[in-house]
């Protein structure tokens, strides 16, 4: 159902799921609960609301008189408005709460500000949390939907997800590929999240960085670990640059942004070894100059504003399935 | 027409209003000004609102094109989101406006904001203030509906209004009824709209807290007094417990938050002393083992969400009712 | 096509754009580019759409389906609100971002950030920067409608259209009137916009105020001087009183706020010195007793408030040519 992108080295999906598939699950929490069939169903459920945005009447009426909720204990501008774009282009209204003086949450706790809202009449609640494994704690004991938008250091599946799609949008597949994530994989739920769901659909995943941003525990979801960029360059389909927190440069982590960026900050240079056709992507907000030279993030290698538009198409099928899956 | 459960103390009600009641306020500025008549309208209203929050499609059409200003001079999460689904719930547009970092109040009068505001084409205005009586000043000055979403110590009369509309639905009525309201009576708008519309409504109403907390003045309103919770448990249908302020607690007017708790919290072994089917209520956001342990505000008697939901059907119901008014 | 107030001194305008007229500009960013021609149709256009504001349901379905993102990277809530209605008075959509606690912009240019938003789906983006030319910038490298709501000191393109808007509907039309714009000449761009748009229009135009606030080089966009409010009150038929920022008092360019008031604050003697029906404005928020005593702002030669209505209808009409212009 998903659009493919003619490539020059197109590949293979798995069989699409059978139409009969059916989705069951009311929340969306993480790569790591999800089959590899339940991946590909997002992606192709994706794929057919893609479509919807490239109308003139950019709107659908499938959520219409539901309520999506964005509780944003931790702020987000960027995710929240593709949450936020995908809820009202589905037709569903929204409400939001930032973190920053809620009322709600003095002195409560995360359950009770959820159940609260929640009380209101809301069917989907869009979680972004500090701590890891909030959205999980939720959706164990709310009969509400829960979609993960970020919780702590531990999983983004949104973003992981948008990621899949427009591999698979620009390369035709997954299956078989080595994509390498770059930076700081310790503290990265993106990565997390792009680790399990890549791995799941059969791609060879190294992560890169330096060795104290790289934990070796990492292997043990199935990936593979290098400390240097240069040498991972000639294998690679997809290179996914992770955003730098500065504020842990000060923390001893990093020499310095300098030294991080000459090491594994991917310029014109770097791209020259690579194949012709290797995806450039990053999470956003780009630092230019620091994980990438703006030539690379400008160039026909890159992807990165495809990874935002195709971040609705996402969404909006997430927010759709885990209502359907909540009936 | 309001529904009424099942209740092992089933009350009556005064007659219902007759079909020919016609609202004529404008406004809704507090319980003060509304006769029984008009506060018994207004939970009928909202009883027929209620069933549209159970919809699959949660929307009525009854203030589509009208526009619905939330003015928040004062910060408030919780009744904003209630005002603004409510609002959405009747295919209204919302505007909002908070204190924090607004441009609109740098210099400006709360009259000159609110009528800026107004000047756009709004319909109605819910007005948030630290001042008393702001929103009857601004009532007696535009020609557009005014609603009080709480103004300083005053008045909060949706809250009342939707606390009436649970006991109603929980135990059948109010008349007769006796209602204790616990904890820092002198400061809070909320027992203040309560005693107003309790009174109204023919229920007795006692007011507990230490002396430092509760002003003998407050009798005038009609309530009586008790500085030991204890003493009143057994008399009472229903427990309203407020929300303590934690700021107030270095202002020595409280001894310490624990021994605060031990005095006028509610626990299981107060539950105990209670009638069977008493009702805990609380206005919320809770602060779990202060006013209430964790035991009772999820316990059987605890109808705390029910107030969340609650809240929806009665400020679509003042919504709906001013714009009807103000015709 | 725009409704014309009847007036004691009505006047003629040019001759309307001729039907065959068609609006070619994907953005709006100042009144520098546009013609006179251009100017007098988008008047026209909120002529026909100020109707709209004036129907129990205030909505028409122009532009559903399309999305409004609000950029503003320096703070407005008066403005924000004003295109936040008008877009949802055409059906539109609208995202938000404003600058504080905001994660899109740490790091990123302000041309990534709008890209990034635009890459969701966005039709039009509405921005306010404290940089002047920052939306000329973007709209040069950004096929999406730019709407130019404010750019540092150099432009504000809708409130000068709504002021013309306003000073046509209350005096019949603008060519051959005498404006006097009083106030802090120098750092408003209100008086440049204005400015550009009435000597277009055919008016005479007197910018007012201290030798530190009036720069002589202003004489080049074809007004005068003056630095006595009172050798100008005998010849105007429109005062535009600027909002005083009060920072700048104590930067030495203004003695004190009380001489200021005193020598360039217009009073009811210094209004009794005017022409009977001189219009009174002010782009709010007001300091009253600064620039206008509160008789005068109440006034019945006052439009102050009609201005802010007739921002509305301007800015409906702005969202719906730049997408016409964008096709």
């Amino acid at each position: 159902m998903a659009k493919k992108a003619s490539s020059s080295s197109p590949r293979t999906d798995p069989p699409a799921p059978a139409d009969a598939f059916v989705w069951t699950r009311k929340d969306l929490l993480g790569l790591d609960e999800l089959s590899a069939q339940e991946i590909l169903h997002v992606l192709d459920t994706a794929g057919s609301f893609e479509e919807v945005s490239t109308r003139s009447i950019k709107k659908v009426p499938a959520l219409r008189g539901k309520v999506v909720a964005l509780l944003f204990f931790e702020d987000s501008t960027r995710t929240r408005m593709s949450f936020e774009l995908a809820a009202s282009r589905l037709s569903a209204d929204t409400l939001q709460m930032s973190a920053k003086g809620s009322s709600v949450t003095k002195g409560e706790t995360t359950l009770d500000t959820a159940r609260n809202i929640a009380a209101m009449g809301v069917d989907v609640l869009v979680i972004r949390h500090s701590q890891s494994g909030a959205p999980h704690m939720l959706a164990r004991q709310m009969p509400e939907s829960i979609i993960n938008a970020g919780d702590g250091q531990h999983e983004h599946p949104t973003q992981a997800l948008l990621d899949m799609y427009t591999i698979r949008q620009r390369l035709g597949g997954i299956e078989g590929l080595t994509v390498a994530i770059v930076g700081d994989i310790a503290h990265s739920r993106v990565a997390r999240s792009n680790i399990l769901g890549l791995r799941k659909l059969g791609a060879r995943v190294i992560v890169v960085g330096p060795p104290t941003l790289v934990p070796g525990a990492i292997t043990a979801m199935g990936c593979e670990i290098s400390h240097s960029l240069d040498d991972v360059l000639g294998e690679v389909d997809v290179i996914n640059m992770l955003r730098i927190q500065f504020e842990r440069f000060s923390s001893n982590l990093f020499p310095s942004v300098r030294e991080y960026s000459q090491s594994y900050g991917l310029n014109s240079q770097r791209l020259k070894r690579c194949r012709k056709d290797v995806l450039v992507m990053h999470p956003g907000p780009i630092n230019r100059g620091v994980e990438l030279t703006s030539d690379v993030a400008d160039g026909p290698n890159s992807c990165i504003l495809q990874q935002v538009t195709n971040g609705l198409a996402i969404r909006m099928a997430v927010l759709y399935l885990v209502t359907q899956g909540n009936r």
